[in-house]
């Protein structure tokens, strides 16, 4: 049985892990008779937004890890604990969270990094030739985990590809039902709620990433 | 194309709305081509849990329709505004949100009360002959709904459901992937995370309740 650790950065779009991207990879993954374990960052969010008025929430601070929690139904464990021997597939579901917490690529675009931990693991799963899928913004922070020359999609929004073209990655447009794939890197992509109208099409698009991702594990 | 009012208890299994079965729902409606839209009361939840270790977090507030935001990525009303009238059938996934906030039965099991706003709109459903579905521990209230005669499952937990039965419900016990039918009621159970060891077993229930649901609107 494929054993595949997914990373969630928070719980909500907004500030956090995009919660269906994120179920629905975790429901991929039981339905593709892969097992997987939950990691995030023990670190505290860039900001905590209210999901009902898309303002910042003065004074309130969360955690990463906590957060992610809720998704994880508390079986989650620190991303400093992830040793990428003990996994054939890394999985990071979207959110802001990915571009917030994860990455600061919502605040500095081009000039983005990668929080140290994440980096580490991303890196780790693309030196031990171990195959990935990154969904939704996730894919903003690529070029800075495998270099100048690697393949991605995050929908088809201009602005943000370019700045992660400006990175040196190659952004190719996708529809929210489809993959990009990067066989010299064993990494898939797909845009998930940069474009879903509704779940059921980010589900077809996440059903066909854990499925590439899995065949090349 | 049928419209289904879905109330949200939060955002997290142990103070909230249960994250898995509020998403399956949601997918299952869609792939059902149903329509949706999420409710939840505008109310402190009763505490929060910090889901990574399963205490309380003293001194901490959220409020309920903020939090099931989260899962409704923003687009949900506060319950006070649902009109029976407007939809065709009612859902409300479980998690512990639905025995701490929507009702209190977590604190009083058979002497628990149906928070005002949640007792109004699932009694009005009732009253107007529409169909309804109650996961996971969301059914421990019918019976303050429904009247004493109702039918339904929680699962197999025998504590649970005798508390259910003091309150004058017949329990059912309920395999994960099965439901109850109170076709007297047009009223669906099923157990979901009451039972669920894994996402793919709660996904099987929650689909056969959608399914049997929408077939009665």
């Amino acid at each position: 049985m494929k054993n595949v650790a997914v990373v969630l950065s928070g719980c909500g779009v907004f500030d956090g892990a995009e919660i269906y991207e994120s179920v629905l990879t975790l429901l991929a993954l039981d339905t593709h008779g892969a097992k997987y374990q939950c990691f995030a960052p023990d670190m505290q969010q860039y900001h905590v937004i209210n999901h009902l008025t898309g303002e910042e929430m003065e004074g309130e601070r969360r955690n990463v890890l906590v957060e992610a929690a809720r998704i994880a139904r508390g079986e989650i464990n620190k991303l400093e604990d992830l040793d990428v021997k003990d996994f054939d597939a890394l999985l990071l579901p979207g959110g802001f969270g990915a571009a917030k917490n994860l990455s600061d690529f919502a605040l500095k675009g081009s000039d983005c990094t990668v929080q140290p931990q994440v980096e580490r693991v991303c890196k780790a799963f693309a030196e031990k030739g171990k195959p990935a899928g990154y969904l939704c913004i996730a894919p903003a922070m690529l070029a800075r985990i495998y270099g100048r020359d690697v393949k991605l999609t995050i929908g088809n929004d201009a602005e943000t590809a370019k700045a992660i073209t400006d990175m040196g990655a190659e952004h190719i447009n996708c529809a929210v039902t489809d993959v990009v794939e990067d066989t010299d890197h064993k990494l898939v992509t797909s845009p998930a709620y940069m474009l879903a109208q509704n779940i059921g099409e980010a589900a077809k698009g996440i059903n066909k990433l854990v499925d590439k991702v899995l065949g090349m594990a």
